[in-house]
C-alpha cells in the first residue's frame, strides 16, 4: 500500500462508494468487465440508448430490449432526466461508426443488466449541458444545480488540487506549520470595513477580521518560525463588483527572512503547486519597483504580457513651440509621456480614438493628443506642425513608430500622466483585441513583483496627515530608516506586490520587529492611539525575531488560472455583489427576542419606520 | 529536486532563512563545520556559556574569551535572557564530561566568531522553562510568550502535520475534494446558539453556522461526490468550560455511501494520520448499539480501555424479599443494577464510598448500596441478610466479585439506574487511580463506534412533543423506515459516533435524500416550518443521491492525542471559558458610530442603565 502514497498516483475514486467505476473512467481494456456504475440521467435516446453523466463524465448505456429485462427498459425509458441511477452491465465496444472520439468513454457503452432509480427528479429549472445559457440569478438561486457543469466541476477540483500542492510545498518541503487563528477577535485600528459580531456582554463584540495580520506577527513572536494558513478572511465593503464578503488568502509568516527570502520561497510554491495542463511558469519573476512600473506603466500592477510602455518625451518637447506643452514644463513634476499602439491606424476607428480621449477628459481631466505615422514617414496631427523634421525623427526613434502606428500623448504632472496612459494603454488593447489580435494571450501567465512602494502616503482627505501606504506594520527599507524620523513621505517600504497578468494576486512585507520604531510610526507618524495594539507593542518588546511574510489572494489567482469572467466562478456558494445568499436568501430578518441575547436592537432608518407606520 | 517530494523526507526547515542550522539539529557529524545560528537566549552561565533556544531544541554556545573576540564577549556576556541572536561559530565536540546525553545536541557545542543581537528583549513575566508555573490567565494574557515553551510548539506541530496526513488520505489517495463553504449564511431552524453578523441592511442578520451541514449536503446534490473540509464552525453557548465559540471540524460528505462505507473511510483516515510515536490504532474500531453503550456503560460514549461494566441483576433479585427492591421492578423498566470495583476495600475509604453515594443521591435522586466479599467468602452489607446463600453465589458469579471489591447496586428505572452506575464506574475509575492503579492508560487509544441511536427522542420541557435526537437530516434506520409514519419513537436512525476513550470525538449519519421523507419529518414529525429549509427541500427534489457524512472534533481529538488537560492547549489563540481573548482583550467595546451601518444600537440591561446614571 506504500506505492499509493506516491504524490504522482491517481487517487481511488471508488473507494467506500457502491460503485465499481465512475462514469469518466471506463476505455477499450475494461470490455468485457462487469461493472457498476451510479450518476445523474443526462438523456435518453429514443428508448435505446441513455446517458448517465457523474463528476467524471459520461457514460452510454444500452437499454436492453430483450424480454427478460422489461422491467430494466420500462425504469430506463421512463426515468426523468437528472433522476439519480444505480446500473449494472458489462462494459462493450461500441460499433464503430458510433464511436466517439471527443469523450474520453468513447469507444464503450454498457449493456445495461440491472437498473434502480436511487432518487427520481422533477423537472429542472435549467438543463446541466456544456452551453446552456444561464442568467446569473438563476445560476446562484440554484447553486447546486449550477455545480453540476463541468466548468464549475473543474474550476473546484483545480482548486483543491492546487491548494493541496500549496500545503505539500509548505508543511512538507519547507517545515511550515499550519496554525488555525481566531476569526472572533477584537476591531483593528482604523478597521472600518470588519464585521461585527455581538457578544453576550451588553456593548461589546467581537469583530471578523479582515486578515490573520496580527496574530501570524505574534506566532513568530512565539517562535513558531514558519506559519502557513489557508485563512478566510472577512470585509465589509458594501457592494461591490467581483469583491466576496468573505474570501480566502494563502497567509504565511517566517522568521529570520529578508524580502529576497519570501519572494524566493512564492516563485517555488506556485511552480510547484501550478496545474500541469496549463503553461509553465518560470522563477525568478521579474521584479520592478513602483516607480518603475508607474512610469512604464501606469499602474503598481503592470501586465507585461504587452509592450505599450509609456514613454518620456518631456527632453524633446522642451524645444518645441507649444504654449500648452510649455506651460505643463514648467511646473514640478510636469512631463509629457506618450504611448505607441501598434497598427492603430488599422485597428482603431475615428471613434474609438474619440473614446479614449474622451475617457482621458472625464476620469482624469486630461487631455490627449494623437498622431499617426503615416506611409510617407511623416507625422499627421495637427500637432505635427510644430515640430521640425528632426524632432519627428527623434519621437519616431523613441516610440519606434512604424507606419499605421498611432501614439497618443499626454502632458502634465508625472503621476497623473502616467496613470492617464496606463488606463488608455488597457483601453486600447482591448479595442485591438476585438479586432482579433491577441495581445493578452489569455494562456500565458506573466508573474511580476512589484517593489520599493513608499512606506507612507498623504491622506487623501487631508494631504497633511499620512496613512500607510499598506500598513502600519510594514518596515522601512534598510537604506531609509533613517529618513523615518526625519522625512517619512520619502521612506521606501519592504512592501512587495506580487502581480499577475495585471492582477495583484498578493502583497505582503518584512515587518518592523523592533518596539520603538513601531511605537514610532504609530504614535508619530500616523497619530494612532498605541493603546489599541498595545498587545502587539508589549509582544514586539519580549523577544520578537525579524520576520516578514506575505498573504495571496486565493479565490483571484485561482480565477485568473482557470480564465473565470468572475471569482464567484472558482467559489462553490459565493454571495451576489450586494452581499446576498441567493439560494438559502442571507442575511435574513432576525425577531427581537433573538436579538435579546446580544443586547442589541435594531435601529430602523426613519423611512422604513414611516413605511411601515402607514 | 523530485527526491524531496517523496512523503518520508524531512523538510527542509532552513530554506530561504538566515541560519544554516535549527538550534536542535546539530551532532557529532557536523563537528567542524561552520554554521549559523538564529534563536532566543534560554541563560548565560559564568560568562562562559550561552545556551541558544529555538522551535527545534538548544544548542549550547563557547563564549569566545579571547582579546580578538572581545567585542562577540561583550554581546554574550551582558545580552538579556530571551532575545533574539544570530551567531555564527564552529561546531566542537564537547568534553566528554559535559556531554548531556539527555537532549539531541548534547555532544556538540558552537564555538562562536560573531554574534549579533537582532532584538533585544525586556524581562518577560515569566521564564520559557519546561517547568515553570504560571497561571492560565498569565499564559493566555501573554499567549505568544506560552507559544515558546516545547510543549505548546509540540501540539501546535502535531496538529499541523497529522491534518496534513488527512489531508493527503482524503484528497490525495481517495479523491476527496477540499471545497470552502461560506460561514456568512442564514440561521438555521432552531440554532439559537449560532452567532449572529449584523449586515448593512437594516433588520438583517447573517448568522455563523454550528456545521457546514448544509452546505455539505448541497455539495452531494450539486455532483462533487466527495467533499471534506478543515471547516471553522461557531457556537455560541455563553460560559461553558472547555469549549470554544470557534472551533474546528474534519468535515466529511460522500455520495453514494453506506454507514459501514463511512467507517472504514474514518478508521484508513485515523490509521493513516495517526502520529508515529504513539501506541498505533488497530483497524476496524469495535462497535456498539446505542442500547448496548447504555447497559453495559450508563453512557452513550463509554471509556472502553477498563472494565467494571453495569451488570442487570434484576432476575436474581426477584426472589429477593426487600420492599424497595420488589417496589422498584414492578413498575415498567424497573430493574437492578451493579458494577464490581475491584479492590474497592483495599482501595476505595469509606469518605470515598460515601461520596459515590452522595453523588448518586444528589445528581440522580437515586439510592445506592454497596457489598463487599469478605475474605471467608460472604457479602459483607446490611443487605446481605436478605440474600440466602445461594443467592450470594449467584451474585458472585454474575458480577465476577473477588475477596475485597466492592459493588454498587442501584435499584431503579432502566435508563436512570445504567446513568448513575455509568457515572460511578467513572468516579471510582479516578478513585482507583489516586491509589496508583492504571485503569485507564493515558497511551492507549480505544475507539468505539456507537450506533442504532433513536432518530427522535421526546423534548425535555415538552416529552410529548418530539425532537431530532442528532439533527433533522438523520436518515431512519432502513429496517425501521415504515415505523417513521406510525411510532416515530421506536425508529432507530443511521446516525454514527466515534468515541475515543470515553470522549465523543465525531458523529455523522446517513443523510435523508428524498425530499418527501424529508418534508415528512420537518413538517409532521417535528412540527417545524419548512419553509425555513425551502431551499434544501428544493434540491432534494432534483436528484439527489444517496448521501452520508460525518464530523470529527479537530481539537478535542489532538487534545487526547497529546493528553492535553484542555483543548485550549492544543488551539495557537484560544479564548478563556468565558469567552474573552485575554491578550487582545476580545470582545471590546464599539461606539454607536461604528454601529450605525448596521442598524444596531445597544439595548442596555436595566441594572447597567442605572449604574450609569449613578
Amino acid at each position: 500500500s506504500f506505492a499509493l502514497h506516491s504524490e504522482k498516483s491517481v487517487p481511488d475514486f471508488n473507494s467506500f462508494a457502491a460503485r465499481t467505476n465512475t462514469c469518466g473512467e471506463l476505455r477499450s481494456a475494461h470490455v468485457g468487465q462487469d461493472v457498476t456504475l451510479c450518476g445523474w440521467v443526462q438523456y435518453q435516446r429514443q428508448n435505446l440508448f441513455l446517458v448517465l453523466r457523474d463528476f467524471q463524465g459520461l457514460t452510454q448505456l444500452i437499454i436492453p430490449q430483450d424480454e427478460a429485462h422489461s422491467h430494466v427498459k420500462s425504469i430506463l425509458c421512463s426515468v426523468p432526466m437528472e433522476s439519480v441511477l444505480r446500473v449494472t452491465g458489462t462494459v462493450c465496444f461500441r460499433p464503430p461508426e458510433q464511436k466517439n472520439p471527443r469523450i474520453p468513454t468513447g469507444d464503450i457503452e454498457v449493456k445495461v443488466k440491472t437498473a434502480e432509480i436511487l432518487n427520481s427528479s422533477k423537472k429542472l429549472p435549467f438543463e446541466i449541458k456544456e452551453f446552456t445559457k444561464k442568467s446569473e440569478t438563476l445560476r446562484m438561486q440554484y447553486r447546486y444545480l449550477d455545480l453540476r457543469s463541468s466548468q464549475m466541476q473543474y474550476n473546484l477540483r483545480l482548486r483543491s488540487q492546487m491548494v493541496m500542492r500549496m500545503r505539500e510545498y509548505l508543511c512538507n518541503l519547507h517545515g511550515f506549520v499550519d496554525v488555525e487563528t481566531p476569526t472572533l477577535f477584537k476591531r483593528t485600528p482604523g478597521g472600518a470595513k470588519e464585521f461585527l459580531v455581538p457578544s453576550r456582554e451588553p456593548g461589546k463584540f467581537y469583530s471578523l477580521p479582515q486578515s490573520p495580520q496580527q496574530f501570524k506577527q505574534l506566532l513568530m513572536i512565539g517562535g513558531l518560525d514558519r506559519y502557513f494558513q489557508v485563512a478566510r478572511c472577512y470585509r465589509d465593503e458594501g457592494s461591490k463588483p467581483d469583491r466576496q464578503p468573505e474570501f480566502t488568502q494563502i497567509d504565511i509568516e517566517m522568521s529570520f527572512v529578508d524580502k529576497s527570502g519570501i519572494q524566493r520561497l512564492i516563485e517555488g510554491l506556485l511552480q510547484y503547486s501550478w496545474p500541469e495542463e496549463k503553461s509553465p511558469i518560470t522563477i525568478p519573476f521579474p521584479s520592478m519597483s513602483y516607480a518603475e512600473a508607474l512610469a512604464a506603466y501606469g499602474t503598481d500592477k503592470p501586465d507585461t504580457r504587452f509592450g505599450m510602455k509609456i514613454i518620456d518625451v518631456s527632453d524633446l518637447f522642451r524645444s518645441v513651440d507649444i504654449g500648452l506643452i510649455q506651460n505643463v514644463l514648467r511646473k514640478p513634476q510636469g512631463t509629457v509621456k506618450a504611448i505607441c499602439v501598434p497598427q492603430g491606424m488599422r485597428c482603431l476607428q475615428n471613434k474609438n480614438l474619440e473614446s479614449l480621449k474622451e475617457t482621458a477628459k472625464s476620469r482624469f481631466n486630461q487631455e490627449v493628443l494623437h498622431l499617426v505615422l503615416g506611409p510617407d514617414g511623416s507625422l499627421k496631427s495637427p500637432m505635427s506642425k510644430f515640430l521640425n523634421r528632426e524632432q519627428q525623427s527623434e519621437l519616431i526613434r523613441a516610440l519606434n513608430i512604424q507606419v499605421d502606428d498611432v501614439v497618443l500623448l499626454a502632458a502634465g504632472e508625472h503621476k497623473k500622466a502616467c496613470s492617464v496612459l496606463g488606463n488608455l494603454r488597457l483601453e486600447s488593447a482591448t479595442l485591438l483585441e476585438a479586432t482579433g489580435l491577441v495581445l493578452r494571450d489569455p494562456t500565458a501567465f506573466h508573474f511580476l513583483w512589484v517593489v520599493d512602494f513608499p512606506l507612507f502616503l498623504p491622506k487623501e482627505e487631508k494631504p497633511a496627515e499620512l496613512e500607510s501606504a499598506h500598513h502600519p506594520f510594514t518596515a522601512p527599507h534598510p537604506s531609509d530608516t533613517s529618513l523615518l524620523y526625519s522625512e517619512p513621505t520619502k521612506v521606501r517600504s519592504q512592501h512587495y506586490d506580487l502581480v499577475l497578468n495585471g492582477s495583484e494576486i498578493g502583497g505582503g512585507s518584512i515587518r518592523i520587529h523592533n518596539a520603538q520604531q513601531q511605537r514610532f510610526v504609530l504614535e508619530k507618524v500616523l497619530k494612532e492611539d498605541p493603546e489599541l495594539l498595545s498587545h502587539l507593542l508589549e509582544a514586539l518588546a519580549c523577544g520578537a525575531p525579524p520576520h516578514g511574510g506575505i498573504a495571496l489572494g486565493l479565490d483571484r489567482l485561482i480565477c485568473l488560472i482557470v480564465g473565470a469572467p468572475s471569482i464567484r466562478d472558482v467559489i462553490a456558494f459565493p454571495k451576489s455583489f450586494k452581499g446576498y445568499d441567493l439560494m438559502g436568501s442571507a442575511p435574513d430578518q432576525i425577531g427581537p427576542e433573538e436579538l435579546e441575547p446580544y443586547h442589541i436592537r435594531v435601529a430602523w432608518p426613519v423611512a422604513e419606520v414611516a413605511a411601515k407606520k402607514n
